[in-house]
């Protein structure tokens, strides 16, 4: 825990002490449903009666998840935590607390720390999340954050990946291949992300550094009803759709002059390119979906099927296998 | 989560997935509480109605907080588990379940892993405790494990640092100085530990290698209303009573002759060793606390004062000012 009660703990930018009582103090008191925060041996929470528990956990790893050079601290931060609130979007849930361990390096500047915790924390406090606790030690070798979300759903209401049924309407929310065409000019320039002029900057720019978890969205869909299932995605629309349907038992067939493509990319980064963020679900055929929830187009792409194969059409040719090929540009 | 549901996640020992199906079948499917563990967005826990939720959070990295030429693969996940399950026996609460960020290089052996897996999991079962879900990613240098533990204590009855008050007698659990006197004798021998002869193996070994959480001790205080504030010790009796004392502005002196001293210890290494996983209590003086709990002696060792100083004496001389040293073994 954020508690200084760590065994041979060291060196971190501000002593670890130091850096404890900032964050603790940056952090505040938090909502009503949190009775203890940082500073005891474990942080204790008051969820809503009558709601099930949502507990995700993300690493985001120096090299693997974000680079220095490519990313400002503060995005890193808000990224970070993105991805556990996505989750809990994807759930249908209400994110209660925040949980942030983190390993940092002996050198890092103090600078550093104070935008990771201001994206961070500014992010946090949009949707309410209180930052609860977390553990501070140092890295022999680049930034590691793993990062806890908690959350809750009425009771038996939460929307798992697993309960998708044959013949259900697939639907995504937004648009598709932005984040990954700014990920690609980044890579194609190797450069100092803050030094790329505006003019090479692409549209997907923000949604890269600063993704948007749909937690409105979410709220909806459990609120009425409408989804039978539901993942966020963030390995790409290929890979997760694979997810429900591996975890529910049925197929796929995609009409891919439906999918909702961001300007400047293409079909093959909107189906593979990941770190979209945007929520897929599958509703009943007989669901009232409107074609717009909290001002993002909901879009349907395709249904499920009891053949348990993914497919892809673009209605001119036989159907093809779509492969979960996610994101890999970072695989060696 | 671990859900395969990651970025840019590559060769693990097992490729990724492979590994996330073989923690997922050796995890089963827990208790009652748990209505989803592994394979979705989040997991989805239900814990007892009328409870507080416990969260702590605990980094165990490579170099820092174990030597894979020290540790055994199993008892490095025996530590990761049973220090958050200590913090869950420090509030007086009830684990239920865990969570898993794992970071491997690409070069561990599978055997490290399974053998992780199975002292984790080892002492996972003994406490009834459900690995529940995390993370899965490569690590550029060492292994890094973020371990969660979630546990519940009935409402507003989670024990807490900061709930001393003046007066009341300081007591602790089990002995003292055992833990470090194993660490002395790895760091005197600079040895792998698989090969360090039986003669040269301290009485501290096991408590080293293996520690066990006082849950029974926790929970027995905490159904008697006998504690009123408690933490664990894992830093070192020093520096942990510091730690009440700061969060509940109050002072203590303790009796230097009344701390249970592990055989072949000392004094020193019993108020600064650390990673004892001994519980420290405070409760009032009319307060009926058993010479023995749960089979594990319980010691008085001294009182709070209103004089926000931590002093020790030995009767003979003035009481001396308690400096926190914790374990300082691995500081440069």
């Amino acid at each position: 825990m954020l508690n200084a009660n760590c065994c041979y703990h060291l060196h971190v930018p501000s002593p670890e002490k130091t850096l404890i009582s900032r964050i603790r103090k940056l952090a505040g008191s938090g909502k009503r449903s949190i009775i203890k925060g940082i500073g005891d041996d474990s942080a204790i929470l008051r969820p809503p009666s009558g709601h099930d528990l949502l507990v995700t956990t993300d690493f985001n790893l120096e090299g693997t998840h974000f680079r220095r050079e490519w990313h400002p601290a503060d995005s890193v931060g808000h990224r970070c935590l993105a991805r556990g609130l996505s989750d809990i979007a994807a759930m249908g849930g209400e994110p209660i607390a925040a949980f942030m361990s983190l390993a940092l390096p002996a050198d890092l500047p103090q600078e550093w720390v104070d935008d990771f915790l201001r994206g961070f924390l500014a992010l946090a406090k949009r949707f309410d999340v209180t930052l609860a606790g977390g553990d501070i030690a140092e890295s022999k070798s680049g930034i590691l954050a793993d990062i806890v979300v908690i959350g809750s759903a009425p009771k038996e209401k939460a929307i798992q990946r697993s309960t998708a049924r044959v013949g259900n309407i697939v639907y995504v929310t937004g648009t598709f291949g932005a984040s990954a065409v700014a990920l690609k000019a980044l890579f194609a320039s190797g450069k100092n992300s803050k030094r790329l002029p505006h003019s090479e900057r692409s549209e997907g720019w923000g949604r890269h550094f600063y993704p948007e978890p749909r937690l409105a969205i979410g709220r909806y869909l459990r609120k009425h009803r409408l989804a039978t299932s539901m993942i966020d995605l963030s390995d790409g629309l290929s890979t997760d759709l694979a997810h429900i349907c591996e975890e529910s038992g049925v197929g796929a067939i995609l009409n891919q002059n439906l999918i909702p493509i961001a300007r400047n990319a293409d079909l093959d980064l909107a189906l593979h390119g990941g770190e979209d963020y945007e929520l897929l679900f599958t509703a009943r055929k007989s669901a009232k979906v409107p074609v717009e929830i909290a001002g993002i187009p909901v879009t349907e792409i395709g249904w499920t099927t009891r053949e348990k194969k993914v497919l892809i059409t673009d209605c001119e040719h036989p159907a093809k296998k779509l492969a979960a090929r996610g994101w890999e540009h970072f695989k060696r």
